[in-house]
């Protein structure tokens, strides 16, 4: 895979780009400690920056206390003392061993107690059973970091998770960061020092899930951190997040998450990383019930609705993958290789049928194969049989691999400027080829900066030329899986555009409210669901257009409101708390004279008596026809609080589910793309006949109801535009019909 | 993985399947070679029953010729000599080189041409540039099979095309089967002798890409057949796929296919297997253009539509998959484990982190993950921590795998009767645990019938638990991957569960004209699009209802229809190859009185006029308003012939493309499937208060539909009902409008 003397190259201009990346004049970024800078709040007083720890003592204290230490065979402490010590000797560290009755601990004196300890420690391990009476004398003691392996908190129910609470109130109060309750070892493993080049940094809510991405290292990949998390506490994923993405030597994070403290941290740190040029790739669980709920019994958190912590985390860039095994590739491919020197990615096969399979699946999954040109195919032809394809896939039939045409294919191959990837999957292991080829794709991926993967597909994995050859290279990315492969590739072609483009939306959050806010602020009932015209009156405050209606309270007032707004008019009940006015014969179009006006003002409120609605009138309302109906809409998530929603609206909205969801802060970006999510997205394009639609118009709607969201936070608990009438492009968009309940 | 022992059992089972079948009266099924039975067609003229060639001598020969063979070093035909002479010794064959001027080679005599061998041989081996001079000397001979290497036939364009289309014929008229052109020595490799149980037969397009699958046997897993079909000049997959589901030794097929031949003796192939009860596990390249075009130039083949081609399959169980990752796993399972004594799946775990995951993954993907009961849990525990849950996924927490434990807490799961799968994925290798784990899982995989899944995600993969434990277990199945062990797991029971309930639609495909089809034959007018009221009565021909309608050619005669008809009427121009109605303002709705009617007689036969439409009068219809649009429709595919369409209708139509497509012949039960398939499928359940539509009536139409397609064969190109209206249930569906286009 990609080596280190390169890898600095990454490293610097991430860090240049961090620089360069322009906040707007106000408080700078402190990458390390809590600063002024945290207390810089959006208009629903949440922050805009990471609060960055600086954990560096962390990782590599100076001094450690282990609280509970033992060397008597056979207790479960004696192992991990025994680790402890280890991993202290090799990061430097002082070890001090705490027991109330042993002098000594593996030769080591020990001290009966933290109060005890002979100098202040930077990390207190412990190793108790029940940590929190320690804390207050860990404070006194002055303990930077403690890390408490204890289980029985908030995974086990509503008593343990008040114990955690105190746990971590206690940690607050005495200034000291705690990893844990119910974490482990993980922290304290062995990372070999004789790897270089950019890093995983690892953070895992279970050991096991870890594992495998540990033991890449076994395959010649470097790891350099790994946090697990455990129950929370206090220092929480997005905390190693944001410090990870600080570090010169992490290339990627790499997380298996099975629930989320808090959305809004999670947020910032995604972002930090963001705009650090840092990639996250994340396992998340909870795509199901079942997973949610499994998890939930595990580390005790929230997992959130699966589709918003999906959009939050395309929102921040973060890459998330469903497997182990694509967890590891991603994050090896993009902790090693540099940035794409072009987008172009080309396959090479021995086989006809490798290279349609691959490409196949390639251009299924959205990786651009573009076709070589005529220039560079003559080229090609030199070494490879005329009658085989060399426009991409480029397949050389087998032969050319054997002798010194092998490397000059390769070399030809990327030396094309519209190719900053080459892939070559070996599916078969030959050795008389496939041995030849892997060394010239080792050899030519030392002699440039473009991306060279292999795929190697055979099931056994012990052929020398995987295992020597391919793994022994730093330069080469090898996988196992087209699968794999392709979904790596992609992730590191989407993250450096990703990242490349990427402005923070943190910047852009209004920080004090709109004179909208004030308005509508006016306009909530708490705890009722306002009537269609107060709905109404709410997203006018906020500049959204309404039809041209009147509220009126009797059948004359109705028809002097029609003369008013046109013929033909709709006409609706209006009330607070009223739901399915469809169903309840609540709502007729089209009416077309004063007399059929007069009679449905009569009918309306004959019905609504006959129902008990109490009406705070009869809305009179223009007809708009000529449109796409979408609906546009707030929602809270437990996790991340208000979030906003656009979908296709009108009969078959509850039938298709079509909608796409975000996160606020987003920004004219982001709203565009939530268009791009849907599936009838062709719908606003103009079908039938139809002219385009206004998506200009409807894009400033969702960012008007996102500062609606925003502004009136937890006041407003759900909000309903349904149908949003988008009319031809130039002509705007019309909320139709609203729904408002307020908190 | 399984064991032989116990696979004969799966072989024996099977087989008294394809006995009680129960095909109606009628020819046998005759396994091999072609009798009177292949004769049977249905009302298309197409055969009802797979050709199932005798290949026994072409794997098996006892006499093999090999023309143009060689022993001078260095040239290509001299080690392919080699090999073959090998494969000969090894499978008992005399084998006869031919060489026009060598008097022996390797020791072995020589003869100077095919008509000079000293016997009549099963197999001859075709080692020479242009095969087709050589087809009459072979006939002559009575050479029951000819394998041809040489390529530069139909995969090259045109000519090569023409050229192989002689060398078909030559050896049809030869009466001798002809594997290739462009084939390679796949059939002749070296099987392992050693392996028992239920083997893997393979087919492939491509020799690199089966050689993964070939390399299981160094997993341990046993291959019987290769079967590298090359260009299918004569023998084609389907010709492999019948032969093999045939074979006792087989446990299942694994395909790699770039195209096929013919759709049709492909369906009649899977039919085979399914009956036989052959799980046929599949690679088929063309998802993409670009994939369909390169996979087209490597064999010549046509991909078909890949929307077509994934039905199909679905339809006769064949299993697709992507990757040839998944094809191995999924093969491996599938030849053999037994069948489910249960649908339940147990995800067992010694971490609460890998079960979430596990669980949440295979839950996504459908598999049934039965809560387990209240007693088996308190079973459970008396091994396990209370504070752990068991439910399913059920954790153990690590420390009872260390003991006696172990084991108990396994064979407690396997012993609960709602399970027939245990999966235990194991994705950190911590030897002290997952060493005896390991063994755990093979000692009680012994002891039971049920299946025993292990995913060992260690990227390493040269852990000897691994290697040596999880590997040389016949019983157990082992993974590398949660995704490659969930879908071989969803397939199994997939597999299992639709041959349990296959029955052949060829069975009940019909063989003579219906009335209807007379009926339908003297409306049709070849090359030309009907006109609405001429295509409406096709539907009616075959039973479908159409709404209350009259064709009329005067102003006056309208308001009369309107009359009988009832108002409010439709009414729209007819008239033949009349595309876009709608937009050309031919179409109108809702009118209420014999003056509207008169007025829109006047305005439609205007525009018609105008747009120079030569009307063949104007319809008057009754408008049907309460229901829900659908579409069925009738397209031709380049592979499969005529399809049937089924999705939803109305304005959304172009935009949501929410279609399923089947090739008939198929029953009612996939015309239900093809329902289900559709993502706005709730619709057809009543939204919006509207009650459930009659989806009985729907089947209905998509089986007259397919009727239709079936008995007019070729001479309908195209069909397309638009909206059909389907009714309240009990109330049936209604043919709003039909486009027909004749050939």
């Amino acid at each position: 895979m990609l080596g280190s003397t390169h890898g600095t190259l990454t490293t610097n201009s991430r860090h240049a780009r961090v620089a360069a990346c322009g906040r707007p004049p106000g408080p700078a970024v402190h990458v390390h400690g809590r600063t002024a800078a945290d207390e810089d709040v959006d208009v629903s007083g949440r922050p805009l920056h990471s609060a960055v720890p600086d954990l560096d003592r962390f990782f590599r204290p100076e001094s450690v206390a282990v609280v509970g230490a033992s060397d008597t065979e056979g207790r479960p402490n004696t192992g991990i003392t025994r680790q402890l010590i280890a991993w202290a000797e090799r990061v430097g560290a002082r070890l001090h061993p705490v027991h109330p009755s042993r002098p000594a601990v593996f030769g080591l004196p020990c001290v009966p107690s933290v109060a005890d300890l002979p100098e202040p420690v930077d990390l207190a391990v412990l190793l108790v059973r029940d940590p929190l009476p320690l804390m207050e004398e860990l404070a006194s003691a002055k303990v930077k970091f403690a890390v408490a392996f204890a289980s029985g908190f908030a995974e086990t129910g509503a008593e343990g998770a008040a114990a955690q609470a105190r746990l971590s109130a206690a940690a607050r109060r005495g200034g000291l960061r705690l990893l844990g309750p119910n974490t482990n070892l993980n922290a304290f493993e062995e990372f070999r020092e004789d790897l270089e080049g950019p890093a995983i940094a690892l953070i895992t809510q279970s050991g096991h899930q870890g594992r495998p991405v540990f033991t890449l290292q076994e395959l010649g990949i470097r790891l350099s951190h790994w946090a697990p998390t455990g129950n929370e506490a206090d220092l929480e994923t997005a905390d190693f997040i944001s410090y990870f993405a600080s570090r010169p030597e992490v290339g990627a994070i790499a997380m298996y998450v099975e629930g989320l403290k808090d959305g809004r941290s999670f947020l910032l740190a995604a972002d930090h990383a963001a705009r650090a040029g840092v990639p996250v790739v994340a396992v998340k669980v909870g795509r199901t019930e079942t997973g949610a709920r499994t998890a939930a019994s595990h580390t005790g958190k929230l997992t959130g609705s699966d589709a918003v912590v999906d959009a939050a985390m395309r929102q921040f860039g973060v890459i998330r993958v469903d497997g182990l095994d694509e967890l590891q590739d991603t994050a090896a491919l993009l902790a090693r290789a540099r940035p794409p020197l072009a987008e172009g990615v080309v396959v090479y096969s021995i086989s006809g049928g490798t290279g349609a399979h691959f490409a196949d699946l390639a251009t299924a999954a959205g990786l651009p194969l573009p076709t070589l040109d005529a220039e560079k195919q003559a080229e090609l032809h030199q070494w490879i049989p005329g009658e085989l394809s060399v426009a991409n896939p480029v397949d050389n039939g087998g032969h050319p691999v054997g002798d010194w045409r092998g490397r000059k294919i390769i070399d030809a191959i990327l030396a094309d400027p519209s190719v900053g990837v080459l892939i070559c999957p070996i599916t078969g292991p030959f050795p008389p080829m496939s041995d030849k080829l892997a060394q010239d794709l080792v050899d030519a991926a030392e002699h440039t900066d473009k991306l060279v993967c292999v795929v190697w597909g055979s099931p056994v994995g012990t052929e020398p030329a995987y295992r020597t050859t391919l793994l022994g290279s730093s330069r080469v990315a090898t996988f196992r899986t087209f699968a794999n492969c392709i979904t790596a590739v992609r992730a590191y072609l989407e993250h450096h555009r990703f990242t490349a483009g990427y402005r923070s939306p943190f910047d852009d959050a209004p920080r004090t409210p709109s004179p909208s806010a004030r308005k509508a602020q006016a306009l909530l009932r708490p705890g009722e669901q306002l009537s269609e015209h107060a709905a109404k009156q709410l997203l006018r405050a906020y500049g959204i257009r309404v039809p041209r209606e009147q509220l009126v309270t009797s059948a004359a007032a109705a028809v002097r409101a029609a003369g008013l707004v046109g013929y033909p008019v709709a006409m609706k009940a209006s009330a607070p708390q009223l739901a399915h006015k469809t169903e309840l014969g609540l709502v007729r179009l089209g009416l077309t004279s004063a007399s059929q006006v007069r009679d449905t003002y009569r009918d309306l409120t004959d019905i609504a008596r006959y129902e008990g609605v109490e009406l705070d009138g009869v809305l009179v309302c223009q007809m708009v026809e000529r449109g796409v109906e979408m609906v546009v809409g707030v929602t809270h998530d437990s996790l991340f609080g208000p979030t906003v929603t656009v979908g296709i609206g009108g009969v078959l909205v509850e039938v298709l589910r079509d909608t796409a969801v975000r996160v606020p802060p987003f920004g004219e970006d982001q709203a565009r793309a939530m268009l791009t999510e849907l599936r009838g997205r062709a719908l606003l394009d103009g079908v039938r006949g139809l002219p385009p639609c206004d998506v200009d118009a409807l894009v400033e709607v969702v960012l008007r109801v996102q500062r609606m969201a925003l502004e009136l936070g937890d006041d407003l608990a759900e909000l309903d535009v349904n149908p949003l009438m988008v009319l031809p492009r130039g002509q705007g968009a019309v909320a139709l019909d609203a729904l408002a309940v307020c908190r």
